[in-house]
């Protein structure tokens, strides 16, 4: 999407492959959204800690650093045996994937490269199918947002209100995101709408990375704090619903995302607002058979506790700091602990559409569509 | 209600009276939960200044202190003529007023005191008379809240999880507080319960003053984001919920409280999970006809932007810092604005019950039982 810098205004990928210095190329989403900045790795290792460390976050836009990645490690490859090459190969993936060892996504992404890898005879025509698949699957990634975004824009009519919780956008993926893809859409299309971005406590991220996204789209926007929805609801200042997901369940239509989004669904239900969840296919589970089997992540309690962001004053204009210093301040009382669900599951009941690039599908109704959807038997 | 200071444990009121001294003498709230220090105004200008800035803050809780502040003003005057010492009581109850021009307490306070000086003849017995006025006033005010934990105990149970949400705690008041005066008077009887504390962004003031006051008080309990509410309930791991009001209108039982308080009560309905308002009775709003015809305070951006704590590592435990900077941090995106309301309101048909001094009340019992809540018609 845009990113306007010192001015200019340019289209950025989350993530990019720069083949004549064999370079992956990434937005430093560690500094966002106070400094926007573009990072090149120089070899597998470099990338694999980008992935480690979260210069790179989200499920597509990690899918394909590691796919390129995989490819910017098996092109350093000098030599013409086959043999060598895949032991090679394989060291590559291994260290790729212990960067981030829950990530599905990362290993399906270079599973993906290794595959069409074996459709090549030498060293060199291998070397040259990985860039290509790494390439191929980015692509994908972004088709797929695009196609979320052609048919999630047409939910949203002129004037509407739009609340969003956490960051299902472009920095998650390769490029438009999954929640975001309609709002990009609808605004191409030249439709006018404001969206509410929920903070999300703990992290923050509809504050900081959401908010980021709009305000380089330049979609009118507002923060509010997580209690605040509720209230603009009951008042008639909410009209739609958008939300990513980390994992819909194909069986039962029952939602996985960020905590939070449950209460915002109750609270849709209540007030007769369409709630719908933008999902690529990658993410839907087709094994699991309740919802109260996801495992919730509970994450440490620092995160409660305080928040993270820029020294500042609270009435001065952020941008206008010479000093950008980044601090964590804790907030809480010094001597009490927290619980830190990262997720909560939202039953399909609550659920008017799940927005895929397939189309747009009731959450029941994913079983039965399951062979449209890419499920495999 | 008990502080522990430097391993001593000692009971302390957040408002008292020094007669010898003429000082009204105060917690900083504002160092809370940080730092915990006693501070006294040497005359009723510095107490004024002390409830403009905000040392202390709550309806009971600034209503004795401004009753409090009337009387030391009152006291200082030397001389026999009694028009004089009204004039002179007149601008003291000005300069009161002005420092928090909307508080109904502070003007109920002063003109209790007022009204009681009025049986005094000569300048001495009004003097004295306003004093006792002022302490009485602060001892109905503990009283109060000491009933409402009476009624309110017997809602909980040993082992029960209770959500609480803001602070409607003794800080807000003289002592005991609202929503927490059944939590203290349940653990005096000795049971044992877990308190969740609902962050309450923006502000914070259930991770700073009512985790603070769990704390002190050691009952059990954990910070959680306001996200995270939604979830513990639909995994059962919450029994019930009580909150405080900062008005509750006597003719519909609906419930004004700090934002997020309606989300709660909806949450709560969907899990059958008790959701009471624990309120003095001067809380109470027999005028307004609808909950739409409240004014909802829209408070100012930085507050959703940003949050105030004291600098720190993530990982450290910060009672052990030195340091004890105090900071505002920016947290999101510096171009984006936010939206801020302070309050919501809660339909009757959410709460299951309202505690007050005189029992407990279904919420649209409230104006039928006008008589034995103190309205006058």
């Amino acid at each position: 999407m845009n990113v306007t810098v010192g001015g200019k205004t340019r289209h950025f990928r989350t993530v990019t492959f720069d083949s004549k210095r064999n370079e992956v190329v990434l937005i430093e989403q560690r500094l966002l959204p106070h400094t926007f900045k573009i990072v090149s790795t120089k070899n597998f290792l470099e990338t694999a800690a980008a992935i480690r460390d979260m210069v790179v976050r989200g499920a597509g836009a990690i899918g394909a650093t590691a796919a390129y990645g995989l490819a910017q490690g098996a092109r350093v490859f000098t030599g013409s045996n086959v043999k060598t090459f895949s032991r090679h190969v394989e060291s590559v993936y291994q260290t790729l994937k212990a960067a981030r060892p829950t990530a599905v996504d990362l290993v399906n992404a270079m599973n993906d490269v290794c595959c069409a890898m074996t459709r090549g005879k030498t060293v060199e025509e291998k070397q040259a199918i990985a860039l290509a698949a790494a390439e191929e699957f980015a692509a994908e990634d972004v088709r797929h947002c695009e196609t979320i975004g052609r048919h999630g824009a047409k939910l949203i009519r002129n004037g509407m209100r739009v609340l969003t919780h956490c960051n299902a956008g472009w920095l998650a993926f390769v490029d438009y995101g999954t929640a975001t893809a309609p709002l990009y859409a609808a605004q191409s299309q030249g439709r006018k709408f404001h969206v509410f971005c929920d903070e999300t406590r703990p992290r923050s991220q509809g504050a900081t990375l959401t908010a980021w996204e709009l305000a380089q789209q330049k979609i009118p926007h507002q923060i509010i704090a997580d209690n605040a929805a509720g209230h603009l609801m009951q008042r008639g200042e909410i009209d739609l619903v958008i939300v990513g997901s980390d994992r819909t369940l194909g069986r039962t239509g029952e939602v996985t995302n960020k905590i939070g989004t449950y209460t915002k669904a109750v609270l849709a239900k209540r007030h007769d607002i369409p709630f719908y969840v933008a999902i690529p296919l990658s993410t839907i589970d087709w094994n699991l058979k309740s919802g109260f089997d996801i495992p919730i992540e509970e994450r440490h309690e620092h995160e409660v506790l305080g928040a993270w962001g820029t020294l500042s004053s609270p009435k001065s204009k952020v941008q206008s700091l010479k000093s950008k210093k980044h601090a964590y301040v804790r907030v809480a009382n010094p001597s009490s602990g927290a619980r830190n669900p990262g997720f909560d599951v939202t039953p399909a009941e609550l659920v008017t559409g799940i927005i895929t690039p397939a189309g747009i599908f009731k959450p029941r109704e994913l079983w039965a569509q399951r062979k449209q959807l890419g499920y495999e038997d």
